[in-house]
């Protein structure tokens, strides 16, 4: 049968980024079925690798820095490793939608001529290779946002001097720092999905679980990182986008609140919807990773460069005042616990991941406290509404650029439905400060039950009801949404990966609290989810991003130690 | 002829008002035309008063708190004395909505009880009378904002149980500082304007020359201060709504960026209209009482009480910083300034004001450079789209509440234009982000042309293009809404007066920008206008509270002495 034009488009896109591979990196010979080979992490993808590139990539982001900066690996080595492994990646998950490992050798080429004539790195990341999700523009290379009908264009304007040319103020300012941008990863059609999927690649396995999804929106990301085909990349997210791939992946990911990471610049869904916004955030094979990119990007002032960012720079007084609680100093830590959202009853290896997550709290002398808020379900209501006061009009319009097909899993409303009119969305916008206001009301109330003589310091609670998930079966976005609602700091924490042994379902029936909890308990299958990553959320109020991600590293340490 | 029902509950009203004053306190016969008596200011209004009660109340926030923190002067007696004073303010200029001296007086004996007890004031505003605009709600108190549909209602709400029971958290967080609140004050209905008038108390008009408006929306505020019947207060600015009245009543008032000022719980126009926000902010008689309200209101954390705050508190560090750059080191400071926006060229007391403004920063040794942004009118345009996008159906509801008549000098279209969609809305959101990116970019270029290193501290520019206005004239919100639409910090600093003897209009003609410009010289009459106040702004960008609070009372100090 012959393809439409757009199938054409996007098949030749698609072979595009294979052929941007160098020959020497493609994988000879059939890759094994997912039923076959299920994980690709580890010794699977490390045949293809040497010694010393495993020895680089299996570094986090912190170790390379470490080595970069003070001239133990050159920024070629280090570029070079990542570029094969990231090339093995794709070839094995699908994950990238930009291949420029050319221009990546340039820049690692200027970074090195530059520490051998100073003796000193150009910035906080000299020789450290980020990924970018494929809402960042880098020149010389497209950005499709998974839109067939981008291809070929700048944001689906032909003609558009910004086409291969713009960069987004996050670019300019991870270049400034010393990184270097050797590609960019995949995203579903929309950015809307919690898997991720679209036309020109079409799906992002879970490298862990290749029967299973990466996640979305950032679901490039965090299959990517999950490989160690990079050692640390930014996503967005906007209902879980960040978080979702981290927790399916096994990585830590932080959606911080607006206005603290640059989004001037880049692509996105739904631009102008003002009452939930998207925001960029860092996913990383490690807590410290995070940091290490957060702090860096704040260090650049990027108030100067993007209007939407709060004059906040890295606030040291509250990482030290956090380590001191961390140390008991006065009194411990106090953590608010939620199980299940009363809505769908997460399945048994995510529950066991929050039993992990709770036991190791109390075993370390802390707090835990039963988290009881307003209802997360007039949350998940608002974000829901959010992102389709348009009626879908804004992807309708890009799908239209192709006539492509819509892939089932966005979950924006496509069906043409109408507009939201000025007094809805004021209407909407108020709800969603009263509710802020009432949860904020609530979080203050429990320095009333922690007896730390404050409120809880953070609320664990699970990132979705499954880890990872199979394809066309992402469950709810309720357990992620709310925090987007309330602009709260969400740090995710990897805790363990589904144990068909251990991970099976209770013999005796169990109330349901509706359809959609019966169902998602249905699609439980110990053996399909067998291998699968899942971790926590650690959240905290509004612009805690410094004490979150103290506390993320310090529970992560904990945890990993304890199952250790 | 009788009054129809609207008319009969807003004169019901009106008279409560006035009844609310004590018999002791009111003005015994006729109280002279303003042609007759201009500006009841100073000797006029100290006529009524006792040497001591004059002596209080014509001291600043600040000295008076430095003598109800220490017992020196009591709350009750500085109460009485500011109650006396508003009540004869109200009298002369119609400034006040609510009058609650017996529960000031309640206040302060309980504030006056815990000094004596303890021997420490309560907070750091122990014992200062606060005057608060028409928004916040207190106990025991009607809000009407001005709508005759609002008395008797909770925001135009029967039956609903926050009717004299709510306090906004503003309120709240006052008194627990100590002060004392006794006022609210005068609004036009809507808000949207920049004189101040409602079918409940008819006109605001100006303490300094009462032929012209008090400016609005925070009318009641400015004519209140600057007839010293409050040390300062508390008003909002969504298009120059606290820097108008500011400037039109010789007083200081900063429109800080969104999220420094607690909203939470207080009424408004266009609630959820989320394009260009309504902040709140101080005016005072000083600049230091600006920052003595700043500070204090931060020192409450009021993001534990809002979830609109952002968690910045007063930065000591920026206050350091600053007066070093003033001490010139080390190399002094930049100001850009604009004499006209080229659409409309203020009159002769203003452009005076301006002159006086740069004269005084050339003598001090610092750097003017010329401001050549991107064009205002394109902001002016953004804000005008934001307030009318519901087509004024918000406004239309509350006038639909008691079928009052609208005034002329509402900005907002009640014509029943047709609301906007989610798509118009959104595209309106991106051309605001995409004119705070030039604008900011063009703020960061002047680092090549101060001669500083940086670019400029802040930018000194006209409020209005006239020293007050004469009722139903005010010309143009063009020279403080596009502050709005970037967010930026703006300081008002009181100047000078009109003159009659000097500022006259050239008797040469000039070439007009258009139409405006002609009517607005074709307005000015330097007979009518003689004695109004005439101040200038001074702005910094998003965030830059201390930076342009310490450049204001640097500046404000100067001229003062320049002029002395």
């Amino acid at each position: 049968m012959a393809l439409t034009p757009w199938e054409q488009t996007a098949a030749t896109k698609r072979q595009s980024v294979l052929a941007a591979i160098p020959e020497k990196w493609r994988i000879k010979g059939p890759i094994p079925s997912p039923t076959e080979q299920r994980d690709v992490t580890g010794p699977y993808i490390q045949q293809f690798l040497s010694p010393r590139e495993i020895e680089i990539t299996e570094t986090d982001a912190v170790g390379i820095t470490e080595r970069t900066t003070t001239g133990q690996w050159t920024a070629v080595e280090v570029t070079e490793a990542f570029c094969h492994r990231a090339a093995l990646a794709h070839q094995l998950v699908n994950c990238l939608h930009e291949i420029f490992f050319d221009a990546a050798l340039e820049t690692a080429r200027v970074l090195d001529d530059h520490y051998t004539k100073t003796g000193k790195p150009l910035g906080p990341l000299h020789g450290l290779p980020v990924s970018l999700k494929d809402q960042f523009h880098v020149k010389g290379v497209e950005t499709t946002m998974g839109y067939v009908g981008w291809i070929n264009t700048f944001q689906g304007k032909t003609d558009d001097p910004r086409y291969l040319t713009h960069e987004s103020e996050l670019v300019k300012e991870l270049r400034a720092a010393g990184a270097v941008l050797y590609c960019k990863t995949s995203v579903p059609m929309t950015l809307m999905s919690g898997e991720t999927m679209n036309n020109i690649i079409t799906y992002t396995h879970n490298p862990k679980n290749r029967l299973l999804s990466s996640g979305g929106s950032s679901g490039g990301e965090g299959a990517l990182i999950a490989l160690r085909g990079s050692p640390a990349g930014f996503g967005t997210d906007i209902g879980g986008s960040i978080r979702v791939p981290a927790s399916f992946n096994g990585l830590y990911g932080i959606r911080p609140s607006v206005g603290r990471m640059p989004y001037e610049g880049a692509a996105n869904s739904g631009e102008g919807q003002n009452t939930v916004l998207s925001v960029v955030g860092p996913l990383s094979s490690s807590a410290r990773g995070l940091v290490l990119l957060f702090k860096t990007v704040l260090a650049a002032k990027p108030w100067l460069g993007d209007p939407g960012v709060l004059e906040i720079p890295w606030r040291d007084e509250i990482v030290e005042e956090t380590r001191k609680l961390v140390q008991g100093q006065p009194e411990g830590l106090a953590f608010g616990i939620f199980y299940d959202d009363g809505l769908v009853k997460p399945q048994p290896p995510v529950e066991r991941a929050m039993r992990i997550a709770a036991e190791t709290i109390k075993s370390l002398g802390h707090k835990l406290i039963d988290w009881q808020p307003p209802s997360h379900q007039t949350a998940a209501s608002i974000a829901n509404r959010a992102y389709n006061l348009d009626g879908g009009a804004d992807v309708l319009q890009n799908f239209a650029l192709s006539n492509e097909t819509i892939h089932t899993s966005v979950v924006i409303d496509t069906s043409g439905s109408p507009q939201k009119t000025a007094l809805e969305i004021a209407a909407l916008n108020v709800e969603k400060r009263e509710y802020q206001k009432r949860y904020l009301d609530y979080w203050n109330s429990t320095a009333q039950v922690t007896g730390t003589g404050r409120p809880v310091d953070a609320v664990i609670c699970p990132v979705a009801p499954h880890a990872a998930c199979i394809p066309g079966k992402y469950a709810t976005i309720g357990y992620t949404a709310f925090i987007n609602v309330l602009d709260y700091t969400s740090v995710v924490v990897p805790v363990t990966c589904a144990d068909r042994g251990v991970d099976v379902l209770g013999t005796e029936g169990r109330e349901y609290f509706g359809e959609l909890d019966r169902r998602t308990e249905g699609e439980y299958d110990a053996d399909v989810f067998d291998g699968a990553p899942a971790g926590i959320q650690l959240f905290g109020r509004r612009l805690q991003e410094e004490k979150i991600l103290v506390l993320a590293e310090y529970l992560g340490e904990k945890i990993r130690k304890a199952s250790a």
